[in-house]
């Protein structure tokens, strides 16, 4: 059973079935020409759109249907907690290989209104339509804050601090165990996951613990340390709450997700804010097995946690006096909070590593045709 | 030069000249995480989304990429027209393959960006990605709309005349006018336009009036009823103010656009409203030249002209003693509006012809796999 073998009505009941009762605020929503959504008073509106891409953002081979509902709402809620914005209404527009098994579509949209009431976002709308080539997410997020509380890249101030929510390099480490699980071995019959298994004891360090070839990349029985990294990839949490709290207590002068990656964020709020940023490579707050992953590929951890995107924690700018006060918020909050570095009054960015300096290269400045996304957040 | 030979940020700067300055309510626009801006006050929100996918919607053998974009908006356009709203904010999702000329997205912006200035809408923010497949455009848009202003497809009552804006089945001939011209000559070397010429030659009515082979599918030396029909399919004019003057003098009981086709437009407006409709197959309004099209080709026009969709015309209903300051009123303005039928108290939609009455079949219940299009509007 395909969605090619269903209506598009069918699909769309598909879809209601999962959403919980429609909030007094959306008069009409799904079902009409345009959902119709009451504004909420003394709040600006914050609007982001991602696109996920089959084949650019995410592999099926390895990523669970679940998770590619979770990513395509988890980036566009991040792009919103980096604004300070409390998430609120989103619109799902999907683009269907008719081949797709139903069992796919209804886990995806299973990650997707999981992830949607968690964070109290209703599904207004979308709209459904055939791809003839991959297989497309299109979510449109729009969140609610106070005038004063949005938060911009554009703030940041000489002798700010620099800091970073949760750990980064870890998504970039999930993924290269995700994909070296499927590898050269996708065609030849051996499940992905036995591949893993066979990968991982080729490299010393066995990450499965079971032979089994139904083990999925997301099985139990993944040692807990590859879980967490293969979760980072497949499920990140976006940093809503942190994003919402910076905002609404004015703690961050300047703020952006890591979905490019760190490298391109410090450059992004360097530029945007006209300050300099100098990063201390000792401080970046990465998970251990992330760094054995990286270091058994030959990679220098640092560089992969620099580069790597699809982190989706917060990057921010605090000022002198505000520090300590944010600190122990976070560790009342139980939201890791790393500093990584400071804002000068020089231009560009620069790597402190080993006692030297050294301009930080960005990632952002990829070709098209090479990047990993053309534009993240809005265009 | 292709898209894959630019950044991002080049893309993005090409976007971003075509737009004309943001306005008091958009505080942050294009660049940064999220686009913030400031609701309309005492207004609700109208909100809608469309993705039209290369192969699916479009052919890019015969849609101009300024008409690509054009459409893409226009789509969205009509949604909110349905639903009486104002049309106010945009958001551009592009999926584009990397061999994409850069002619192309230049072409397709500014048509996109262009009907956007017609219409006062702000393109506040996108995303851009690379697509392994086909192009896609996904456009988000957000009208306002007063409470008491807004209409649905629930509203219609028995009596009530059911009236049609335009002409319809025009895209539709102008669709195949367009296919004829690439058809079987597409791999021959011969030129789309040639080909219309040639094909319209063996059927008897030249199309064309030159055998230039550079003529261009809405060249200025097609008739003048082929440019028309063409048109029609490639540009189409959404009925903005038609649909806000219908909300806001609560003329309209129920309204839908025609994006899905007559047949399945008269269906939903009678099954949201619990009402039977009766539609007069003589009264249809359509263009001369559309008749003969179908005609030419041993189709019967009435049967094109219900299930052709892309017409972005409004259906709507009209309470009886609201019927003659309508049609004064339209006059007035210069908006064909034409009574094709009636609301019943009975249940279904029939088709009366040639004296005789007869189920009405919708084609919005076609296989997702066969559609045109998954969902129209809101999923």
């Amino acid at each position: 059973m395909t969605v090619g073998d269903l209506t598009e009505r069918d699909l769309i009941a598909r879809i209601e079935a999962t959403l919980p009762p429609q909030p007094a605020w959306l008069p009409v929503g799904i079902g009409d020409d345009a959902a119709v959504v009451e504004p909420e008073r003394n709040r600006l509106e914050v609007l982001s759109v991602d696109t996920i891409v089959e084949g650019v953002h995410f592999d099926r081979a390895f990523c669970p249907p679940e998770a590619i509902g979770h990513r395509a709402l988890a980036v566009n809620l991040s792009d919103l907690a980096a604004m300070g914005a409390a998430p609120r209404v989103a619109l799902l527009a999907l683009a269907l290989p008719n081949a797709l098994p139903l069992t796919d579509f209804d886990g995806m949209i299973g990650g997707f209104t999981t992830l949607a009431v968690e964070h109290r976002v209703h599904v207004v709308g979308g709209n459904l339509t055939r791809s003839p080539g991959p297989l497309m997410v299109d979510v449109t997020v729009i969140g609610t804050a106070k005038r004063r509380q949005v938060l911009t890249r554009a703030g940041a101030r000489p002798g700010d601090a620099v800091y970073v929510s949760g750990e980064i390099g870890s998504a970039r480490a999930g993924l290269a165990l995700l994909r070296a699980s499927v590898g050269s071995h996708q065609s030849s019959g051996i499940s992905p996951q036995s591949a893993v298994d066979s990968q991982s004891r080729q490299s010393g360090s066995p990450r499965l613990t079971s032979d089994d070839s139904r083990l999925t990349p997301d099985d139990s029985r993944l040692t807990t340390d590859d879980w967490r990294l293969t979760t980072a990839y497949l499920r990140p949490s976006p940093q809503v709450r942190l994003g919402v709290w910076l905002g609404r207590n004015r703690a961050a002068n300047a703020c952006i997700d890591l979905s490019d990656g760190l490298a391109d964020g410090v450059h992004r709020i360097a530029e945007a804010s006209g300050v300099g940023i100098a990063v201390d490579a000792e401080a970046l707050p990465m998970a251990a097995a992330a760094r054995d992953v990286f270091a058994s590929r030959g990679d220098d951890p640092i560089v992969e946690a620099l580069i790597g995107g699809d982190d989706y924690e917060l990057l921010f700018t605090v000022g002198r006096r505000r520090t300590r006060s944010l600190v122990a918020a976070a560790q009342h909050a139980g939201v890791a909070l790393t500093r990584i570095g400071e804002c000068t009054d020089r231009q560009g960015v620069v790597l402190r590593r080993g006692g030297s300096e050294a301009p930080l290269p960005s990632t952002g400045y990829a070709h098209f045709a090479a990047s990993r996304e053309g534009v993240d957040g809005p265009a």
